[in-house]
């Protein structure tokens, strides 16, 4: 018997992504020298994070045990699971596991960079098992707002561990393909060690309602609406575009796709089966810009504010195909990321503003979340029954509410891991303890740089952000330490420099008096002193300030 | 008669602030040589308006007129309603009319500028009428999220205008003084020509719950908490001041303020007998902080996640008279402000890091909003009977749903004005038209500055923010046109330097290489634009360049 032997074997979980911050989920799970990765997303900045692309998680660990790597599997085809498998693929060669709509769509982004050839995909489907490593994977259907989306069920020599992904339980989706509540009760049947489950809403009472209810009001929208009718989206809500194809076959509308990425992942999910689009319901968007505005809908993306999509480009009337038209209807089907409020509702104002009617979540259900709420947390536990659980996938605020609602359904306290990033919980012997932490931070992206812009570099931008920067130019005579010519300064994000002449006037002067040769290697330093404590007098305001100095 | 005479004359509604963007209220009202401005507020800056403290109306049209100001009006006590009036006071001199704790809250911070002595402020009381010029102003009391709030019937010439400022209609509010609902139904009576009504929530659907709602949350959570509690809330929330005073005395503890504004709020508060605080439940901090954790609540600023505030510092350890302690009950008692959310939640995750439970309202219902909603915007339309309607107090999309609701309860479309800021509205004969647009849009205080910075300013601190900037200081030989030393670079907020060692090698290669006296008065601008595409191509950011040019 060897049972001992491999009880005492370390099993370790990973998290890179996706605790304590939303967005770039992350997941590796060790046992012995094997190493199965879950996921490898990206997240967008925040707004603080100046002048950075998007962030990725830090997978150093990975890196250093790369050889260990036996697999890499995709619970679906966000971005926030799946933007940083390009970086990963990078450094590390293993096999990808994922359902056909995930590999589909990831094959896109792939493509782009000309790693498709290299990468070792491989297709699963709900229902399959597959051996990775010492790791037997059971993937089980989840409802999301993507289809195709898996959850899975890891059975290691430790135990079983149920993984979510991103889940809810949708009783009537759209693809009327329910999450797999049998799985979930055979898993418990089994026994399961420990359970980590999709934490997004956990401080939202009550049960996500379903997709379904968009129908409603998709429908009133598209009877009523008196000129054309716009739908912003995610490119990669498969599921709404069909609810808005059925909305447009129902009302005698025609749809057209316009965004690259839009038109794209609607035509994988098509040929793929995962849209049911007739032949003659959709028409290209050249097509669409013809007809009469009562006979179309388009859809596409920028619903959360973004400047360069093409609903912002609508909002500022700079978009090239076409404009937004007196009567125009829009449809934001959308709920807007933490941080993205703002640019959001400026982008409806704008949009209000050049004569378009625009419908938002809050005016009619227009919107649902694809994450599971309270009710539905609770309801998995009590299917999947584990020993310990460790919320996953949101803000420390998301975890903790999790953890609390785990103890209301019976979950020992002491069962119960919240950890962020980087923070591995190892089970030994049937134990579970939080064992050391690893790095588990941010790695930034920013132009064709990864991970090159750390927090000084932001911080700088921060400091340039908020008060600019003034540098003044010193030639000095080498004999007389007298200045030669005025000093020039040049000065950004300061003042209003035609107004501040006065100010600058006063600074020149001043460099000219505070210039002394014999403080000798300080005066540079003195002189910046001088003129911060200078502008911070004058204006209340800290720019960065630099001297250089030349001597003729 | 002259009647005809009167009417002829133009009866103008000038509004400055507070339409198209949230929280910059201020309203004009013009009656041939008399203006009455009501209230004048500040505004918090977008997440894009970098560096920028604070934002005021454009009152550039009263300056120009103003002689004709006869009087501000200021409907309550909140900052977004006059925190401009010390930049008012300081062009124009004109009596101000508010009630006793408007009043208070106001001397505060006029006297704190050195302007309390020059101010001619007058006291008023719901139920007053004041002559100011030819417009008599009646005062009813309207339930806000702070005391002592009014809305405004003002009789002119041209006939009856209610202006409501901030109001919900709550039937159970804290001090038990409801919304004058007779003093409406009167004015109806009377005849109404132009009702302007606070728009906040357009977008929310039923009737804002009565701030009652609060006091069962708020006594659970007393009843419950293990440690300290710390509630916080904004400085003018008087009214939930007493609601925690409230649960403090029914649940055994004392409780004190920190932070010198909440401080010097309720103490003005219980002077003016807003407050109602039995003397031996109030404690000074120090005396709080010397109790034993069962027997304290703390009341406190920063729900907006100010860094700076109290609640930002204590998430971040920095504070400097306490500190959290594990086991703390924080209760934000609060709903950010649109941008703000991302810095709320993120300063709630470390508050929990630190090993405080926190309370924020989507876990319980301990915060609901001033401001009425769409029902009771119905009602307010039903009792007022205006024939002229202009929603006021919102962003766009919130004064074209409350445009709506008008249209849903009778105001036929054409006597619904939906405005921004800077567009006037006159009417005459009876008649409403738009008319000219004046200058409506921001002014940025940003340090000791009030409108030096503009949006080019701004602008230079996005690029900064974005990717930094280079600066290449060179010095060359005058006869040689060769470079005399190694050319010096200055570079902030573009990459991190220690690892972009290269990049400035190639750079000062490639500036040797490029330097060309022949192109004379051109050279410093084609070396500009070289090292643009230089970087841009190495990096793919674009920071700001500049050259410095000295011949030695």
């Amino acid at each position: 018997m060897n049972s001992n032997k491999l009880d005492g074997t370390k099993f370790r979980i990973i998290p890179l992504g996706g605790l304590g911050e939303v967005g770039k989920n992350m997941m590796a799970y060790e046992y012995g020298d094997n190493l199965l990765v879950v996921d490898a997303g990206l997240m967008f900045p925040d707004n603080d994070m100046l002048g950075i692309d998007y962030i990725i998680p830090d997978f150093q660990y990975l890196l250093a045990n790369r050889q260990k790597v036996r697999g890499i599997v995709v619970t679906h085809g966000h971005e926030d699971h799946t933007g940083a498998i390009k970086h990963l693929l990078d450094q590390i060669q293993a096999p990808i596991y994922t359902t056909p709509l995930t590999r589909g769509l990831l094959e896109v982004k792939l493509s782009r960079g000309g790693q498709l050839g290299q990468s070792r995909l491989n297709t699963v489907r709900a229902g399959d098992t597959v051996q990775i490593g010492p790791f037997q994977v059971e993937f089980f259907h989840v409802c999301h707002s993507i289809p195709d989306g898996v959850g899975l069920g890891i059975t290691t020599p430790a135990g079983l561990v149920v993984h979510t992904g991103d889940y809810k339980f949708d009783h009537t989706p759209v693809d009327n393909w329910p999450t797999d509540y049998a799985k979930l009760a055979e898993f418990a049947g089994r026994g399961v060690l420990a359970l980590l489950a999709d934490s997004t809403n956990a401080d939202k009472p009550g049960w996500t309602p379903s997709e379904r209810v968009i129908d409603a009001a998709f429908d009133q929208v598209f009877r009523e609406a008196p000129g054309r009718i716009i739908v912003a989206s995610f490119a990669s809500l498969i599921s709404r575009m069909q609810q808005v194809a059925n909305a447009a076959l129902n009302n005698g509308r025609r749809l057209a796709f316009a965004g690259s990425s839009m038109v794209e992942n609607a035509r994988i999910a098509r040929k793929l089966g995962y849209l049911d689009i007739p032949d003659d319901l959709q028409v290209s968007l050249e097509q669409a810009l013809r007809m009469s505005p009562k006979e179309v809908a388009l859809m596409t993306t920028g619903t959360q504010g973004e400047p360069t999509s093409i609903l912002g480009r609508l909002s500022t009337g700079t978009n090239r195909q076409f404009d937004i038209l007196p009567g125009d209807t829009i449809v934001l089907s959308s709920h807007p990321i933490p941080g993205n409020e703002e640019g959001v509702n400026r982008t409806i104002n704008r949009l209000f503003r050049r004569g378009a009617n625009v419908i938002y979540e809050s005016i009619a259900p227009v919107h649902v979340s694809g994450h599971a709420r309270q009710e539905e947390m609770k309801l998995l536990l009590h299917l999947v029954k584990p020993k310990y659980f460790i919320p996953i996938h949101g803000e420390l605020r998301h975890l903790r509410q999790h953890a609390a609602l785990a103890r209301q359904v019976g979950v020992p306290q002491e069962n119960i891991a919240v950890v962020e990033n980087g923070q591995v919980v190892e089970i030994q012997n049937g134990k579970m303890h939080i064992a050391e932490r690893i790095p588990g931070g941010y790695v930034f992206v920013d132009g064709s740089g990864v991970g090159e812009i750390g927090p000084s570099v932001v911080r700088e931008r921060e400091i340039l952000a908020r008060d600019g920067f003034v540098l003044v130019n010193l030639i000095l005579d080498r004999a007389t330490c007298r200045l030669v010519e005025e000093p020039e300064i040049i000065t950004r994000g300061f003042v209003h420099t035609p107004e501040a002449d006065e100010l600058f006037d006063a600074t020149r002067r001043m460099v000219s008096q505070a210039v002394d040769c014999s403080s000798n290697g300080r005066m540079q330093q003195d002189l910046v002193e001088t003129l911060k404590s200078f502008f911070y007098t004058k204006t209340k305001r800290r720019p960065m300030v630099f001297v250089t100095l030349s001597r003729a």
